[in-house]
């Protein structure tokens, strides 16, 4: 009987959080494990690293070969929100104090360097071939490296005065993209898959990555993300979206000025009145139609990259490229 | 001719700044490249990799085949001292400012964040056979996990009213043992040098590196090491030192006190007559004369473990050990 995604996420995400707790023992009384799981029982649902195994099974590997694989994709995610909390200066998350809030900055910071240190462990505890678990740890490397890579794009974000479109998509590829793709591609690895498998693969993740991404900071201005739905969390915490982007880039210099203005300020300092002249702005350029369209046009790219990809099931990849984005926020 | 290890460690170093300079280019004007070489000007001696390029030569091999190790170490070594700085809140380094009082606490987290991925490429960019590859990978990643618990008992170290001489040197072993090792290890592992080599190695390093940090110790308050040659920055910055550890363990419950009280303080708050009252402690229960006794007792160990070195020239372990006991500072 085929199971959906959504059971094969929650079965997968399991497998996931049993060997998370042997990797990570949570019940130490020490400066690494405490903050760890003060972030890690704060939740997550497990996707990123389910879509591996996922991935890995439907090309015909065994999904336990690609576990510890999987699990350094999930750590590597939780070290990057760690760091990402205290380079934002984030004070809560899921309703909880971020670490360095609770535990101090030298504790975060090294609680994450501490959690890079057991994501490469587990890529190298992989039961696998030496030539495919090289591979791995050049793909993790490679996906690490680009993510730190588009974080630096992301804090430079807020001051640069020649913020456009272009330079959102570069930094939301390398943010985001590769670490989509990298689950899916070390599931292909594991399994054996070809060299243009891979290839088609890295390629559908940098695609899906933005268009995840604009779907998600399109959410901030209609449905929102913060708690009860508040709309415009993303104006308040001067993140650069698609919107942000396509509306600097094309606004006449007064109009510019207003959202560099809002952008810079403090999250404590931005008003209602700000995000509604932003709201104002985005309006009259259109941006809100650009983002869905640009949306729309990168998963119709993903969708056709699916089509190339070499194998027989490529139904799993369609799912996999709907479920993420429909459903992953 | 042979040459002495200060004139090999000048050759090697020049290598492996052209390495580095190839590895991450000085010239890029972004939030990567600007903070790190504002760090990396401020200065190093290269002193970590050449030792890994001698032992290498020393051994059998080809040194040029360890030289992308030999880089990853140097780079991890300074990805540790940019994200200390942080933790510690270290102002100045080498007369400049830290990467995170320049460029902001942001840039100097992703900054390291980023220094260590390039290490890992460094490791994987080496020109050797696979499983050799994979054994550095190995020891890479457990000497930077050792490192980072190391650095977790230390940032514990100034809050914690049980401290010993056992708790420093477990977190000394952790922070600056293995560190020192991984050099000479992954010299032996390129010259395809056997396990029990490689276990007397790591032997090696376990106790010089503790030697080595008690002799650093001991000099903060003998000749100085701060700006000028002044006398106790150690006591000034509340680091856990060997004299301190030792003394604390053993003095009266009124010493314990003083001890523990301007251990907390702020640098800045230090005063004359804290560092006074400290080395008066210190003078009372004889720590000086047993950090002194420790540091031989452990180097003497260190020589007999090179004894134990199953290969034909040991001389060069005998000189890289005198040579980091005497002047790596």
């Amino acid at each position: 009987m085929k199971i959906s995604i959504e059971e094969s996420i929650q079965f997968y995400g399991k497998k996931i959080d049993t060997l998370l707790k042997e990797f990570i023992p949570p019940e130490r009384d020490d400066n690494l494990s405490e903050p760890i799981w003060h972030h890690l029982r704060t939740g997550g649902k497990r996707i990123r690293p389910a879509i591996c195994l996922i991935t890995c099974e439907e090309l015909g590997g065994n999904p336990d070969d690609a576990l510890h694989f999987a699990l350094a994709i999930e750590i590597l995610h939780n070290m990057f929100l760690l760091h990402d909390d205290i380079e934002d200066g984030d004070t809560m998350r899921r309703d909880q104090p971020t670490v360095w809030v609770k535990y101090g900055i030298a504790n975060a910071v090294n609680a994450g360097d501490y959690l890079l240190a057991r994501a490469y462990q587990s890529v190298l505890a992989s039961p696998i071939p030496l030539d495919r678990k090289m591979k791995l740890l050049e793909i993790f490397t490679d996906t690490y490296e680009k993510t730190v890579q588009g974080q630096a794009l992301d804090i430079d974000a807020r001051a640069a005065r020649d913020f456009s479109v272009k330079r959102y998509l570069d930094m939301v590829e390398l943010k985001t993209g590769f670490y989509l793709a990298c689950g899916m591609v070390g599931g292909s690895i594991v399994s054996g898959g070809s060299h243009e498998v891979i290839d088609k693969i890295w390629k559908l993740g940098k695609l899906m990555g933005p268009a995840f991404q604009i779907k998600d900071d399109l959410i901030d201005l209609t449905i929102g993300k913060g708690r009860g739905g508040v709309i415009g969390s993303d104006i308040k915490e001067g993140k650069a979206s698609f919107l942000y982007a396509y509306a600097y880039e094309i606004a006449d210099k007064d109009d510019k000025e207003i959202l560099a203005r809002i952008m810079a300020k403090e999250r404590e300092t931005t008003t209602e009145k700000d995000i509604k002249d932003v709201l104002d702005i985005y309006g009259k350029y259109g941006a809100m139609e650009s983002a869905q369209n640009h949306a729309e046009e990168l998963t119709k790219q993903a969708k056709s990259v699916i089509d190339d990809i070499p194998v027989h099931n490529k139904e799993v990849f369609r799912e996999i490229a709907n479920f993420m984005i429909e459903r992953m926020t």
